[in-house]
């Protein structure tokens, strides 16, 4: 599959609700996961690692309502944008607004960077 | 100024409708603006071939609305979404959805890269 292709099937299946099937049918054995923060997040390796991250964020986030729009694609790279209605255990309800950016090579996901609205 | 107030500047400016002020403010000279097209807007080296595309955009579409999103910061990457209602000089009037990718060192934008929605 191109780039193209796997930009859609992608965010077809993420806008069906279904990430984890997204990343389990698209994420390379050995993906990388980068996130703008400090800490454990900020760079995940591995398929298994990136996997576990899904898991934590859904078990420590209520999910009200998502939007999935795209993907926009250049190259071997393409865009998904997550906008979210959560809210997280312990805190308050909140938007999220994040962009995703995804890098294909042979018809995988090698890495995927993400990118938040702020301020 | 770091990438967060290089992102927060530059998306203030194309918010208001000055995207050239915005480049001539912080493109690097030798800039890079990359489309997922083949032909010769596909690469574009330097400040005034960069500026030289935005006058020809300018000069072949007529623009009756537009939108601008973000920045969504990453290290040091910036996203921004540009959504416009717009006719292009002899073609039918059309929705554009675009993401431009920002790459900046040292204050500058040294890269732009820019990403489409659709087929």
């Amino acid at each position: 599959m191109d780039t193209k292709a796997v930009a859609k099937a992608f965010t077809s299946l993420c806008a069906k609700g279904e990430m984890d099937a997204a990343g389990q049918k698209f994420w390379s054995d050995d993906v990388v996961s980068l996130e703008a923060m400090p800490g454990d997040m900020a760079r995940i390796e591995g398929r298994k690692g990136v996997l576990g991250k899904g898991e934590w964020w859904y078990a420590n986030n209520q999910v009200h309502e998502s939007k999935v729009e795209g993907p926009y694609v250049h190259g071997n790279q393409f865009l998904v944008r997550f906008t979210m209605d959560v809210t997280p255990k312990g805190g308050a309800r909140t938007k999220m607004d994040e962009l995703g950016l995804y890098t294909v090579s042979n018809g995988r996901i090698v890495e995927e960077r993400f990118f938040y609205a702020g301020e």
